[in-house]
């Protein structure tokens, strides 16, 4: 198969990544949630608002105008020059302490509500309650509604993963023959994904044969194909971070004879076709449970509804599982420069599963698919 | 090497993990502290408690001297199956649930302090003060530190870990030689761990050399093995969920030559003197920073008291960091049936680093070590 532009092409020629912009965008949610300042733990979150990618960072955004990156002494050097590269240098001051609720409650005497992300530890909260006079308020998904949508440069690198996980799967694909183990496939597809560039795979790797595809979250094993199998494919690779997400349903040998043959095939074909109305439906303004609704039609009107287990998609990008959500009744209204899966799927006990899941992003009148790799059969 | 009895044999032969006593045990813990009830979240707690092992599990100890495992319909069979195997179907309930904090609520009605454990997230000690009338209480380790001391069948898992471990390192310490790659000899470390039985490595399995051996957490690279060397290999294995650790440094080619050669070799020597004189302090009833004082007395003798940039060690079992902590200034009191590793190191940047690690259990009157491989050069 071939990619055009190749992804090693692809990522010689990414524009830089900046949070410009991003922390304005925040103290605008804050003002509206009647926050004097918040505390921002998540890493991904202070990646996405300050470019620093070390295991222990807190960004502390102060009422005054001012924002702290709060971090320990492993990364004193790491820090400054994260936040130069990311351009955010003039708006946030590195603070190097121990525990950062100790070191910073001074700067946050005249904050009356201070905004703390719920996902933080319990005894997190315990600690920033006791450090600082401010009532403590629970964020939930703040920051995460922000990164819903993209930028340019976060687009070229989701692209640039995906790209790196079609080639890993063009060369993967041939060994999908009877006597291959999956944990082969699996091995074979972890290092194609590594020696493009990728820091690797973007999530643990599926390969699903037999009557394992039918198991969604299947991890691989030594089981063998054999002739007829239906097998789920299911890869993604990671650039600067940013990662992508892409299955395909494969026929061991392509093999559609006899009636399991035709079961398989019948499969693959259904799973196809509700993918396929599920990415019609993407388009800005519409809410993300009609896309589920979508793809969820063309599998009850076969019968099968109960057999497709899951929702239908979520959002990607420096987290593999992000806002939007795509499931029955989401409320999340689509935006141009969201990045979400498709990726409907039935799964038959015994039997064996099929899964068709592309990676898409929202634009002003539709979406454009961002995993490109053919489907079998075409749909 | 020869390691008698072999892993596989030690693994055969292995007592069944049981729960025996140890609700019991925490019920003590709670009525110390005023609690009428707990919730246990951390997988390593719900699984030492109750021998369950899915991700999604909830111990809910209420005090009418029930208590209920909460869980989804995914181990609606896997659930009571474990139960069964760790011993306690008898004093434990299945309750299948999406969120254990609605579902049980009514069942906490008569509580009026819930100890909830503090590592818990936020948004989840939200949603249990909302559902229950109880005041919630953080819980700081509390069964942490009843995990601290290990019975014999947990113990077995820990030695035999240790012994693939052992194996591991015996089958890959010949690759240790000009041209070889940190991530080749990783790479075959993690192959011999996983031939053997072993669910995987304990940990990121750390083989730094050269310069990268002054980075206590240094990650493999592609950097290949040069003669005269520092290399630092840090592997454990895991058996039925229970770790092992164990650190050895070599110096490729065991070359001594030149004043680089004898530096190295001398910081090998100085470490492994400071690793027995710290395995030398472990006893019943001494404090945990004894111990650390002891290693640090002996680097800090030969002037290199700045390079032991980290603590001495850390308790060992479910999980690959617990109590008892052994750092300056720990005063846990160290009990028998402790495991806990001792491994001081120097770093110096620029050069390399040394550390020695052994993994010890705390007899009635000493400590016997786990970790077996010789130590280069002997001591």
């Amino acid at each position: 198969m071939n990619v055009a532009p190749t992804a090693a092409a692809a990522r010689g020629s990414l524009p830089p990544l900046r949070v410009d912009g991003r922390l304005g965008r925040f103290r605008d949610r804050l003002d509206e949630e009647g926050l004097d300042a918040a505390v921002i733990v998540e890493p991904s979150n202070v990646r996405w608002l300050a470019g620093f990618t070390g295991s222990n960072g807190t960004v502390v955004v102060l009422g005054s105008g001012e924002t702290l990156l709060v971090t320990d002494s492993r990364y004193v050097e790491q820090a400054p020059a994260q936040l130069a590269d990311a351009g955010c240098t003039h708006e946030v001051e590195v603070v190097v302490a121990r525990r950062a609720a100790d070191a910073v409650a001074d700067r946050l005497a005249a904050a009356e509500r201070l905004g703390l992300e719920d996902s933080i530890a319990w005894r997190e909260q315990i600690r920033w309650s006791e450090a600082v006079d401010a009532a403590t308020v629970p964020l939930t998904e703040a920051v995460e509604e922000l990164r819903a949508v993209k930028d340019s440069a976060e687009l070229a690198r989701i692209q640039a993963a995906a790209g790196i996980a079609d080639e890993a799967l063009a060369a993967a694909e041939p060994m999908l023959r009877p006597g291959v183990s999956e944990a082969q496939v699996q091995q074979a597809l972890d290092d194609a994904i590594r020696a493009a560039g990728s820091s690797g795979p973007a999530y643990d790797t599926i390969v699903a044969s037999g009557p394992n595809s039918a198991l969604p979250h299947a991890r691989p094993t030594e089981r063998r194909l054999q002739a007829g199998d239906l097998v789920i494919v299911d890869v993604g690779a990671t650039v600067d971070g940013y990662r992508s997400d892409m299955t395909r349903t494969f026929i061991v040998g392509d093999s559609r004879e006899g009636a399991s043959g035709e079961q398989a095939a019948a499969m693959v074909e259904l799973v196809g076709r509700s993918q396929s109305a599920g990415v019609e439906a993407v388009r800005p303004g519409i809410e993300a449970g009609d896309v589920d609704a979508a793809c969820r039609a063309v599998i009850e009107e076969a019968g099968l509804g109960e057999a497709f287990v899951h929702g239908t998609g979520h959002g990607v990008g420096l987290d593999i599982h992000e806002l939007p959500r795509v499931a029955s009744g989401s409320s999340a209204v689509l935006a141009p420069g969201n990045v979400l899966t498709v990726e409907p799927g039935v799964y038959l006990p015994g039997v064996g599963g099929a899964r068709v899941e592309d990676l898409l992003v929202v634009t002003d009148d539709g979406c454009r698919r961002i995993t490109r790799y053919p489907k079998t059969p075409p749909v």
